[in-house]
């Protein structure tokens, strides 16, 4: 494979550049889209995923909207736009803030649009720069990191959220090591982290999702960092559909449990996590696994007993009281000390 | 699939049958094992697996080997087989009390051998019956239980321990539904017991192992039964990978959490669960799966990134202070009442 950069989305003009995530690990290919629609289906279908990438995905989505959008419709077709793309994926954060800054920008005008839509991306990845340098101070020598899902550089345009600290530590010579949890049903961890990690030389192994507890009781895992999809006015998070039971288990073995996420994920207009939204995906991602073959062919085959249904749901949210702090680009915040981040 | 009864081991002579449970869900097939060693290859490779079923099979081993010793080497012989058999599993309590009661036996005779092994494999069949019966008194009209990996009839000879007391409640027409969790990484969840369930016509949707404590924070779980490997005095109990962590999280919600399993599983010469050897197996059980494909085949699929390794703890030990009860045949106890099991 060749990876020019570790960057998850970018843009040239009008075209939205992305690398293919549900081909990886397997290939790395990189997905080009010319239209709003084009990007929102990239986005519904998780060809690119994770908090920011779907805040960048969205902002430039907005913008080749805005682009798109003839004279004497303008106002119909950018609405209708900002729907269709807020759609895609209920329960990210990043997405609704993305649309909402350059619909607005829009308002100046279209050059102003675009520019936005740039800044949002650029935004986020200045914030995962920060949050790996703030992270970092709290990966010791030695360090051994459970992380769920994944928030790497993939998930966030560039450096990664919960990922960045451990991509910092290891710049610095720390010998750390990384659990990764499996992160069923979609296993993003053992192919998306899994390979960020590999392609970075940072030592890691996959586990089950069922053997994080395992390791926490034997004293193998000093701190769980993992990444968020959105954040309410109280720290309630809703991540990967697992992240629950790791913040829980943590607790009860007094590890410290960090979330690490960008301002943009944080949405003060919702109080606690009640009001966030679960999305529940096709129960085929829980019966089908996706993987290669013998002679290298990706195939999908059925991994569980015919009769039977499974349950989907994509996210979960973790209550704050589970939660020993937040890595933002401003700061290690505890849940209660949330509100800086609505301070300019 | 024609399946005649719903017993997962038996013997006819010195021949050995067992339902092949590798291929299960995709086909129904019998297993037959002529000599010990085939036995012992068959618990090792799982083809029989499951607590109960595993102390059948090891019964039966034990008494193959009693069956086949030459007369003028019959001691050495049957020594090395069962240090053969008990290599299999090491985690599996029933497994070395089964070698254990037929390899006395044989001292008196090899007639008082085979009855033996038949002995064995009844009890746990007919503990379980007790099990179920027992059990049921817990669940209540519309309960909603959270299962984990398979403690069926498959793993148990017959009937069950953690399914026991759900295909009591069914055939009682109580409204049950019962969460499977997938169980990686051997899915023995979506795999087993989701077809023992659809088998049965018993209510039930399966679901990665990172959901239970999301639909268990939304009230939707009111009690959660597994099996067990091997429990030590105290209370202590090693069962799939996985348990560990689901206990500790019903315990946050207060949800009652149960184990199902005969006195055999029982190991009162060990105090606390530390002294519990749990077996570490092959890494690619976490990094390929195997399933149907479209034209009906049975593949096996990388599912995990390429250049990285797992770590594949078979088993874990919940601590007992996570364990509401014990359902065994004998009674529905606390973990401090266990003592009551090793009176007669």
């Amino acid at each position: 494979m060749n990876i020019e950069k570790n960057i998850a989305i970018w843009a040239k003009g009008s075209t939205v550049l992305m690398v293919e995530q549900n081909k990886l690990p397997f290939s790395y290919e990189i997905y080009e889209s010319k239209t709003y629609k084009q990007t929102a289906i990239a986005i519904k279908t998780m060809i690119t995923r994770g908090a920011g990438s779907i805040g960048a995905a969205a902002a430039f989505a907005m913008m080749q909207a805005i682009i798109e959008a003839p004279d004497n419709n303008f106002q119909e077709y950018i609405n209708n736009a900002k729907k269709e793309i807020e759609a895609t994926r209920p329960t990210a954060r990043d997405l609704f803030a993305a649309t909402e800054r350059v619909y607005n920008a829009s308002k100046i005008s279209i050059q102003n649009a675009i520019d936005e839509a740039f800044l949002v991306t650029k935004e986020i990845s200045d914030s995962c720069k920060n949050i790996g340098i703030l992270g970092n101070t709290l990966l010791k020598n030695d360090a051994r990191i459970l992380t769920h899902c994944n928030a790497g550089w993939l998930a966030l345009v560039e450096h990664g959220s919960a990922l960045a600290p451990i991509y910092e530590a290891h710049k610095h010579k720390k010998n750390i090591f990384v659990y990764v949890n499996e992160t069923r049903p979609r296993s993003q961890g053992a192919r998306l982290t899994a390979w960020e990690l590999n392609q970075a030389n940072v030592k890691h192994a996959i586990i089950a999702d069922n053997a994080a507890a395992w390791y926490m009781l034997q004293n193998k895992i000093d701190i769980v960092i993992t990444g968020a999809d959105r954040i309410a006015a109280n720290g309630d998070t809703a991540n990967k559909i697992g992240t629950l039971e790791k913040a829980i288990v943590a607790k009860e073995f007094e590890i410290p449990f960090y979330i690490a996420a960008p301002s943009s994920t944080f949405d003060f207009s919702i109080k606690t996590g009640n009001q966030i939204i679960i999305e529940e995906r096709n129960p085929e991602e829980v019966l089908y696994q996706k993987g290669l073959d013998q002679n290298g062919d990706i195939k999908t085959i059925r991994v569980a007993s015919e009769g039977s249904t499974a349950l989907n749901p994509a996210f979960d949210v973790t209550p704050y009281k589970y939660i020993t702090g937040f890595i933002t680009e401003k700061g290690i915040l505890k849940p209660e000390e949330l509100m800086v981040l609505t301070q300019t």
